[in-house]
């Protein structure tokens, strides 16, 4: 049984939570409020606010609104349980990795700035259908991507750590990366993610090769994939840094498309996050286990 | 058994058919070539020559490389068979739409312009989770289409002319148009739905709907969707007219996407329209049924 009040975005407040604090993105509450707070749920990639925990003195439960919570360790307090929100963002991540192969490989990018001067420029384009496809993460996205793809009749292969039923372990990348069509990066940000996609991976990417980026920014070693285009083709809806600056040289490079972080985030994003921010609060308050716990009890 | 040369375009022509004359866009074959043609393959959409029917005065078939067969029933000689090629573009269509309502929806199109110019603009999208689909023709693209929409967690519904399993009649549209999000047109081009989406139509469509053409320019009356945007949003790979001409209102109209007829026109096509006129010669030279016959024997 837990007291203490809910710190929560105005956005992703469930209806009906008792003793609620709803705030606005950059609002920040007052020293009584905050001393009340025992569960918080940081606000959306926009507007992030990890440091809050730092002010909230009784705090027990960070529920943050997103899967990725490499950004909240860093400032969680000792003690503090933190939760993700997985469940919530990987169909829509899913379909954005998808729509974005296809986009890429019929020219809707093209076709999108052909429009702006009235120019019909028809080509032929890359067809699903048969094409191979490595997804590195065999989580919620990753399996998710490997579905709708198989639906549309290209011939995925997850790879995760480590092996299990329908996902190959990630020692057999060198085999299966220099004959991947396509590769999809889904993996969360770790030590042994982070900068993983160096020169070292892309080397073995085939030409033509088209690389997808739907985990995090710094999974790819950006210069070591500028230095491969257009030998090979990306999607990046994460960048490193993040957001990228207008003069950045990944803006410009060819074979490029480049998507503002917007995999999680769609109109099923609040709906589903409120049902799980208000599930975990009633767990909280009856002191039944929590899910989703990825640092804590 | 039939005898007589099979005219080919150059990059539609199968290995090792005997007696076949290949011809390159635009190059007009000599006529004692012509005079001896019993089978004809007419060129792509982006170089139609549906006239050269006339001048084969031996001629027995018509091989499309096309499903839509409509601009070719106006040249069909007395007694020609026409075939179409019914299972070469339906997927790659079905990927093109699909890809394309997620590219609309999640502002794939917005982002690919704002790479121009260096912009990193977050937008929340929409979700094809749980979204209703219409998908007006149960044929070859349509069923496709509502797989693909299926394996991505919405909700399709197939119409066809007639009522069959999983499939409602048209007659029932004014039901379903006004509670769907998504409203996809898979349909032949014939004298039942060319101008079929005419204000009366539209006027059905709930505010926000998307609707998609991946059928024939002429089944959507230009001039009455125009009148409706951007209270409905519109995704468009076929135009009447078209090709599109640079100063038509319809590219800069608010809430569409344009794409330049690229429907069927992926690698996958030129692979599976050789085998198809392989195999159709074969059955026309041994006297076998043909395959995909949409007018004669």
């Amino acid at each position: 049984m837990s007291a203490g009040s809910v710190l929560v975005p105005d956005f992703l407040t469930p209806d009906g939570l008792p003793d609620c604090v709803s705030y606005r993105s950059g609002e920040v509450p007052d020293d009584a409020t905050c001393s009340r707070v025992g569960f918080f749920v940081p606000d959306y990639i926009d507007a992030p606010n990890p440091e809050w925990m730092q002010k909230l003195p009784n705090l027990e439960v960070v529920q943050l609104p997103t899967v990725g919570f490499d950004a909240a360790l860093n400032h969680l307090p000792a003690g503090v349980t933190l939760c993700n929100a997985a469940g919530v963002h990987e169909q829509s991540t899913a379909e954005l990795a998808v729509g974005s192969i296809i986009a890429r490989w019929r020219g809707i990018d093209r076709a999108a700035r052909d429009m702006t001067v009235g120019r019909w420029d028809h080509r032929r384009g890359r067809a699903l259908q048969e094409a191979t496809a490595v997804i590195i993460g065999a989580g919620g996205v990753g399996t998710r991507v490997a579905s709708a793809l198989t639906a549309l009749g290209a011939r995925p292969q997850l790879v995760g750590q480590t092996a299990r039923a329908g996902v190959l372990p990630a020692l057999e990348l060198p085999q299966l990366l220099p004959v991947a069509d396509i590769v999809v990066l889904a993996v969360p940000l770790t030590a042994r993610t982070e900068g993983m996609v160096d020169r070292a991976f892309l080397s073995m990417l085939r030409d033509g090769a088209l690389l997808v980026n739907v985990a995090r920014g710094s999974v790819i070693v950006t210069d070591d994939l500028l230095a491969e285009l257009p030998r090979i083709e990306a999607i990046l809806d994460v960048v490193d840094p993040e957001p990228l600056p207008p003069e950045h040289a990944l803006w410009s490079a060819p074979g490029v498309l480049i998507t503002p972080h917007i995999g999680g985030d769609t109109d099923a994003f609040p709906r589903l996050a409120r049902e799980l921010i208000g599930a975990q609060v009633r767990r909280w308050r009856s002191g039944e286990g929590l899910l989703n716990v990825v640092r804590g009890r």
